[in-house]
């Protein structure tokens, strides 16, 4: 392998030094050059204002083989990333009759005339290469002298990230020394550290490494495998997965997938059955994570939200008698209302919650994070108590939430 | 008022330098030092790397009277951030026993002994003020020299943000130059520019300065005032806040308030009315939405999801024929979807939503943002038809939860 290229992200905008946004080019940027095997050893953010923004860019030329500018591309007096980059990095700038035109058609594409103004985006770097921009008026550019390269891209992530994969990545391609591929498991229900006691050993992995993280009740291994070729490198990462799988278990809800609720729509799916849903204190959000899914009206036609104790009676059929016994956070009343949601909707699976998602101090004197979550089919009954330990609504309805979808999945593959 | 104290932000970790996490302290603590009047011209990046560390503590101390730097103050050996930034600026560090203690204790809390790696983190700067750290093991510390300022924080967001309120904040208060006080009007089915042009002579003005945003389907105005004290530039804030509210009538649905759905459930609980909801394609957002709001179980009970069409008629009653001549997305069903949910669940208001989310083609020809939403009450009825124009799943069901939230509100104010 090659030795490693050095880059700094040099990011322009007065906006971002006032807190009016939050920088994430660096962050997508940084990810991607991780991925090719780039070094990234600064991130430097100036305000729109010549001095500093130059001696920035004298300085990041300076250090490091590539240099990234993001931002202060529009067509107003105070975008000069442009200008100033290219002076400082000695690149002549000439209209570009071919993104004037594409500026005009832009514009043309929206029934407005082209402010004469931003005839201004249409001069580029003589010798360089223009990157088109496919999203917005503000072309990018590279290049490239003396063995090292410039890249100019326009602020907006919308319009930077895609003209990033589409040109710079390709215009970046000498410097790669090599492709990094990575693969997330994702556990449900695991801890983190439990999870990283069960692959201790695979945590010491040199290539592929395997970094444990988490997520809000999630816990997932990322296996992150260095080789010359995409293919060499999954080919190595492989055995370690598949060694995980197989430690984790049913823990494992999926790799590489998104999230649990694309999981259980693509299972309930494949088996054809639908799902019906009775919330009491996630109120709508087990259903709204279901229908996230595009085309998850085949699998969900039907959920209540049974806020109040009467309307658990009334609406689902759960017993005065459970309720004034039990309480309304309860096996079961979770069971309850799983089988009474079932009912109800003729869905071959009914799920449930109940719990107390906090912040008050629950009349029944339950602390904030009890959950029971329950699953009701023809042919298994399940339920299962979560004790969050946390004074987090948004948390606590969050993870409620995803154990009652992964007590869908449990079923549908089928686990415990 | 003072001249303006000119601030670096300095952060260090290899991991946002990876991409592997998202550098948020940046923002906020520009936020912050905004509202002092001080203003910061560089953030910097930095790995945990002792020669580039230095380089940019000393190049950050060069240039500014106050430099922050954050992360890399855990008590493994790769966290240098401390000793490297005490050096630089002429500090000694010494082991403080009160802060040792503190951190034994914070392990005893969670039944642990200290690792004595831990010690590390007990060394403060002699001659430094030390920041007590709630949220943590690694207190923060401040030094002054030479009318420079240098502010060391620990990385992770829940410790630096409550120690930077707490601490540096009375630390920085000899370079305050002013005090900003910022004020939001938030507005709902009111577009950007519409807004900004009902308003255009004031977003020239200089103190305050109104200046206009938006969020998905919404659009709002910041007020924000300048003056020696928040008393003061409240005083200067508040006719131009009281100018705006007037212009825009009834599309304000609160001015310093987070969300429709807070606005609308306080309203709810003044004036003791309950609410229940009929969802199609939000199949949950609504309720979700509205039960985020702790305390909400007293004006929401009970909400039924008919994601499917002959869940509509079944559970709600919207009538066979209403389906099939105007269809599942259209002014009828919307309002006997509201009609129905009311006379169910016996609420007061009865809410619904039906519409067209996208991503993919409708079977009716409709396109992806179509969405009607209705509300039904003793004396009232109301429809509102909402065109996104967007393809975006997410955003659409967020905007149509939204206007259905708005429709609550718009009644519960006697509005259109």
């Amino acid at each position: 392998m090659k030795s490693t290229a050095v880059c700094e992200i040099l990011s322009v905008g007065t906006e971002i030094l006032l807190g009016d946004i939050l920088n994430t080019n660096c962050r997508f940027l940084s990810l991607e050059l991780a991925k090719m095997g780039i070094s990234v050893l600064h991130h430097t953010t100036v305000g729109d204002n010549y001095e500093r923004l130059a001696e920035a860019v004298d300085r990041a030329v300076g250090r490091s083989d590539i240099v990234i500018a993001t931002g202060g591309l529009g067509p107003t007096a105070d975008d000069i990333t442009k200008e100033v980059c290219c002076k400082q990095f000695g690149f002549e700038l000439e209209l570009n009759t071919k993104i004037a035109d594409d500026i005009k058609s832009y514009f043309e594409r929206r029934g407005k005339d082209m402010p004469l103004s931003n005839l201004k985006q249409a001069y580029c770097p003589v010798g360089g290469t223009v990157f088109e921009n496919r999203n917005g008026t503000a072309p990018g550019m590279g290049m490239k002298k003396e063995g090292k390269c410039l890249i100019i891209l326009p602020g907006p992530p919308y319009e930077m990230a895609p003209m990033f994969r589409e040109w710079a990545i390709p215009f970046l391609e000498e410097y790669r020394t090599c492709t990094i591929v990575s693969h997330e498991i994702r556990t449900i229900d695991l801890g983190e550290s439990t999870m990283a006691e069960m692959c201790s050993d695979l945590l010491e992995n040199e290539n592929p490494t395997v970094a444990p993280y988490c997520k809000p009740g999630e816990s997932l291994l990322r296996v992150t495998a260095k080789a010359n070729t995409a293919t060499e490198a999954d080919e190595i990462a492989r055995p370690v997965i598949d060694e995980i799988v197989r430690r984790l278990g049913s823990y494992v809800y999926g790799v590489d997938v998104s999230c649990i609720e694309e999981q259980t729509v693509r299972l309930l799916k494949e088996k054809n059955l639908t799902v019906a849903t009775a919330e009491s204190c996630t109120a709508g959000y087990i259903a709204k994570r279901i229908t996230d899914i595009p085309g998850a009206s085949s699998v969900f036609k039907h959920g209540i939200i049974t806020y109040a104790n009467d309307v658990k009676e009334k609406a689902l059929g759960v017993s005065h008698r459970t309720l004034s016994e039990h309480g309304a956070v309860s096996e079961e009343t979770a069971r309850e209302m799983a089988a009474g949601i079932r009912r109800v909707t003729g869905a071959d699976i009914g799920v449930s919650v109940t719990g107390f998602a906090g912040p008050d101090a629950d009349e029944e004197g339950k602390a904030p994070g009890l959950i029971y979550t329950a699953l009701d089919a023809k042919d298994c009954q399940i339920c299962q108590k979560i004790e969050t330990g946390r004074n987090d609504r948004e948390y606590n309805r969050y993870v409620a939430a995803s154990r009652a979808i992964n007590l869908i999945r449990i079923y549908l593959e089928g686990g415990r």
